[in-house]
């Protein structure tokens, strides 16, 4: 039996394997190229700081080390056991780990649940779980301490001596571990940590991502995704990621369905449906990367750049053409091109009467007379306007040598006078100009729309950062019935989670059905009240605008009379009476459990646009009502909730609280809620409520 | 004034200007920096093969050159003359070029239309015209042709001798034409010319796409545009590099409001409404860049590699997860990522058992044992499943000394084998791996998903090309009246145009109406005609089905009564009688005059998609019904013409006749009609018919 999804995170327990002071290799080998050679030869090479312990049977030194026959037989702690041997011999290896009290293990060993052998990884993971061993694998490529240089990877790239960065790295596959620690090294930067998690028998995409989150020397984590085994300790991840205000970048695969299928057969890894984790990346502040250059230039720029303070952001360009260029993505991205305050256009003007002063601002060529012109152009929009970033396009001035003296020190003077707004520059240029302006703070670009990509990101995470939800108190679980629940019962039980709903009541007989009417006021509906009638209308039993007393009776008596013809085995509860309500927006609210997440809020408005055209977002539940409000104006149909040709707007704050209020009964009643349908929810001007309601509930776990 | 839009474009007259084989430069400068001396100096540099005379009264000698007092003092003929003098100068220089009889004229100067000067400019244009001197600019930065070496710019990026390459650059920005170059190196890539039009006062983007369309020269075209001024010309030009399969690139900025304010203040240019240029891209195959970066990757792909003969595409990767990065990319992108043929994934896991053999291919680090096996992958990629692309990740094996050597003959020799197939690389790979890969016709991306977007921008160029487009023949215009229109003569001429109407008949009477009605069918609608009532619904003109005789006479009554009362002044023509049609999906096609292109032709669907959502697309008149397909299928909302839920598909044959109708009637009658709104065109699932029309026609051009 694997474990069971948790949200608990046990951090202290991490320590062993991802900051161990003591290593030992199983299955050491004397040559530096083979798979147990590697891990010994990359911690000589490295200077680990720590003791290293070759295990080899067969040798009494492995790499000018002394080896020891067994774990067992090392003088010392073991904080971290990397394990190479063949499959057959991991569960003794590991019985002797156990024995050696030793902290966490690496299982490099392949050959488990990803060829179907599930059986031995569980058996694996339950005895490493009983000793109080961490578990990283099996069929992974290990993992790196930058900082510590504990390298406990066989991936070629650590064939050289490892440099430490502030990027944090977990990725599902091994080789794609080993290849971003190049990339990273191609773009100046490096990592803090590197884990690769394989089969995650135990130490999954979770466990990594709230390690990095408390660590103090990552300032910005990357996630390569295939899927996800325990969402709700994913989703406690995130969430600890964004109260320490770590920015977290992932790529997740398997968007389409060609990449969901290739991604099933690369790993053991069950996919999530891929919109639902759009979703949640979303609530969580994550920004979803679609390649891997996309992937590192954010976390650089997070690295290297302040995270701006609100989402205005000032161009100023040598060039009009890329200027716009800049302007249209930026706002395509979401930040706000604001015009520069009128003063410093006309002072800018005084400067440069042929400039483009408004924003994006164009210096124009005249800086090639007077070099100082762009510095006292930036000036002028690093000091008016409250913009929150800063970017320039300077063309090929950071390799002119008659420009670039000038200019690189005015920068890094901007820079150290405005230290909360993010600077960046785009252009040629050299490395040196580069590596100066990127050490005082200022990322730099060549492709100008990348400077405004890694902008807009950076921008989201501070809003995300800023944007504090609300902690919210999940309700005690309600008394929900098992077994089918009828339309009136799934309305009250919608009601009792403080969701509006339309005032119904149940009657027996055609002469309550028109006392009820009276009371409720004409004209009403009537429908047919029984759990193991789904389709209600298409068995005639459904009945709109009843006007009169007369009319409510004859309704009463024809829909129960469809009803039996229709669906004679059916247990029929009579029928339920309702105002007729019209006007408004129809929306869905929705309750799904989520394979991989738990409870997840569905929301999205009603007919074709969410059965023809799938229009509707998802959150993991429970969420507060400013998340609620970002999940109804994601959709694409959200202006029809905007009031449209003289139409009054939609209450949108009702519908947020209903959504929120939603989400928080789905939290409480996770266990016993398979799927909730409110449909329709009908938005009005003032007010909405629920005209209906499906819920089919779990039978209890033994 | 202006000279009017239109198509004509002729080639032969630029010669001169373009493929000039004697260049003066008038205002020349003995300064090798100043702007006059620059194209001097950038001749001599690149040893201009042609003559140069520098034009200069107050010298005899520039730059070692004969210096000449005027243009008409130069002995030879002059086929280019490079203006450099002041604004209040160039009118009299440019007489001397037209007694000269020069050929083409690039005018550097500016304080013309751009600062709102534009009745000199217009004065020039016209003394150009007259003398039969094609005009470049003014404001502009030149041309340069790089396989003759005519530098004919001042930009400080040719102050380097300058190298030919196959991309043709067309530029409304003068900054970004010198740029355009710099980032081309930087790709180890070049240009075959370089336009920068200025302020178009003759020669535009129009002239310069088609002259390169027609240039032996080069294969692949890109245009950096804020705007358009002569649309016709512009279409002309696109259609013939379609139809001389040159592939086009564009960067058109202004997409986004603060984007179009900032394109309008650089330059004089009218842009275009964004959603139009869009259209018209997809229209003529334009692959529409969004970054400088992708502007030149995908030109860069065009230069190097074969255009894929279908939207199949085989990935082999050394990286699962890369693997499914790209899969996930190409199908997003519209590729089909189709499975192997069986048999050849039996082989591939005989090579490999624990290969994914599907497709993505990951060919996992056994390669690393085995280097012949990725060259056996790819060939059985390549010979099997007809695809017509395969593009591979391959790591950092094009930098492992161990793996270069045979990787790069296989990739030579399994090109050579497959010329039709489009190959592409991508990883790390050190200069000289790359150049060879790409000497062979195999680009080479670092960014794997920078491979998938350039195969997919190819194969929509191929795709573009294959889709041979029907001649149109435009009919003779239609009599159209002058002046208000009422619907039913509207509807009248849209039947006449070959668009299916409901048949509707004109009552005087309300007996009239009766018999008409009767004649017609009940149900009926009865609707004011007039063409001075505009909404007809609000004033209570409008009566739906109407069941029989009395109540045909007592709506007509009722209608005329209602308004007479609601608009005493308007000229009523009586009712119109229809038949009641329901059923079908409601759309919207519609006619405008567009101020750049002239007619555009609309379509979307009925409601809240056009009037919330604005969910539409359009095309330049005329287009034939495969055009008017991808029109339809291209609106968010298509799936609702599909059939949902049991439904029967609508007729969407007779919806693309009656577009491509539409648009031969809006070609034919440009000059007559200011719009045409067809609203709702109902579609059903055999057969489709405009419901209501609303014409508004122009008055005669003097």
């Amino acid at each position: 039996m694997p474990a069971p999804a948790s949200a608990d995170i046990d951090l202290p327990s991490l320590e062993p394997l991802f900051r161990p002071r003591s290593i030992a290799v199983l299955g050491a080998s004397s040559s530096p190229t083979k798979v147990g050679g590697r891990p010994v030869a990359a911690l000589i090479r490295n200077r680990f700081e720590g003791a290293i312990y070759p295990v080899n049977p067969r040798s009494d030194t492995i790499q000018g080390l002394p080896a020891f026959a067994s774990v067992k037989d090392i003088p010392g702690a073991v904080d971290l056991a990397i394990c190479t041997v063949p499959p057959a011999a991991v569960m003794s290896v590991l019985a002797e780990c156990a024995e050696k009290e030793v902290g966490g293990l690496v299982v490099f060993t392949s050959g488990f649940a990803e060829v179907g052998e599930t059986a031995p990884q569980e058996a694996m993971a339950g005895l490493a779980r009983e000793a109080g061993i961490r578990l990283m694998g099996p069929n992974c490529m290990g993992m790196v301490n930058f900082g510590s240089r504990a390298v406990g990877s066989f991936h070629p790239a650590f064939a050289e001596e490892v440099v430490p960065g502030a990027i944090g790295l977990v990725s599902q596959s091994g080789a794609f571990g080993g290849l971003a620690y190049m990339l990273a090294r191609t773009r100046a930067q490096s990592l803090s940590y590197m884990f690769t998690t394989g089969n995650e028998a135990d130490v999954d995409v979770g466990d990594c991502t709230a390690f990095l989150a408390d660590d103090p020397d990552t300032k910005a984590i990357l996630l390569y995704m295939e899927g996800c085994r325990n969402g709700p300790k994913f989703l406690a991840a995130l969430e600890r990621a964004r109260e320490n205000e770590t920015p977290v970048i992932a790529v997740k695969l398997g968007r389409t369905e060609a990449g969901a299928a290739a991604a099933a057969s690369h790993t053991a890894a069950l996919a999530g449906e891929d919109a639902v984790f759009d979703s949640i990346f979303r609530q969580f502040g994550v920004y979803r990367a679609e390649s891997i250059e996309e992937f590192f230039d954010v976390a650089r720029s997070c690295v290297i750049g302040a995270l701006p303070t609100n989402d205005r952001v000032a161009m100023v360009t040598v060039s009009g053409g890329v200027g716009v260029l800049m302007a249209d993505d930026a706002n395509r991205r979401g930040l706000d091109v604001a015009p520069m305050p009128e003063a410093a256009q006309r002072r800018m003007l005084e400067l440069v009467p042929f400039a483009a002063a408004r924003n994006p601002i164009d210096v124009t060529g005249q800086f090639l007379n007077d070099p100082s012109l762009l510095d006292q152009f930036i000036e002028l929009a690093a000091k008016n306007g409250d913009y929150g970033s800063l970017v320039s396009f300077q063309g090929s001035i950071g390799r002119n040598p008659a420009l670039m003296e000038a200019t690189r020190s005015s920068w890094i003077a901007r820079k150290a006078a405005n230290p909360d707004m993010h600077f960046a520059v785009s252009g040629f240029c050299t490395p040196d100009y580069t590596r100066d302006l990127e050490a005082a703070g200022i990322p730099v670009y060549e492709e100008a729309t990348h400077a405004t990509r890694a902008i807009a990101a950076l921008a989201g995470f501070a809003r995300s950062f800023r944007e504090r939800r609300a902690r919210l108190a999940v309700p005690a679980p309600a008394d929900l019935p098992t077994g089918l629940v009828n339309e009136l019962a799934a309305l009250d039980i919608v009601a009792a989670a403080g969701v509006p709903t339309v005032p119904a009541r149940r009657v027996r007989t055609a002469r309550e059905a028109a006392d009820a009417a009276a009371n409720l006021g004409f004209p009403v509906v009537l429908k047919v009240l029984s759990a193991d009638i789904l389709h209600k209308s298409d068995i005639g039993g459904v009945r709109l605008g009843i006007a009169d007393r007369a009319g409510a009776q004859a309704a009463f008596d024809e829909i129960l009379a469809a009803a039996r013809d229709a669906q004679p085995d059916a247990a029929i509860d009579g029928c339920l009476v309702a105002p007729m309500v019209t006007g408004g927006v129809e929306t869905i609210l929705g309750v799904q459990r989520d394979p991989v997440f738990g409870p997840i809020v569905m929301f999205g408005l009603g007919g074709i646009f969410v059965e023809a055209l799938k229009d509707v977002t998802f959150r993991a539940a429970p969420f507060d009502e400013t998340e609620a409000r970002a999940m109804i104006e994601s959709v694409a149909a959200y202006p029809l909730l905007t009031g449209l040709r003289g139409q009054p707007p939609a209450d949108l704050d009702t519908l947020a609280a209903a959504l929120s209020r939603l989400s928080l009964f789905a939290a409480a009643n996770a266990a016993a809620v398979e799927s909730l349908d409110i449909n329709p929810f009908l938005v009005r001007p003032e007010g909405a409520l629920a005209l209906d309601a499906v819920l089919v509930t779990r039978p209890a776990t033994p």
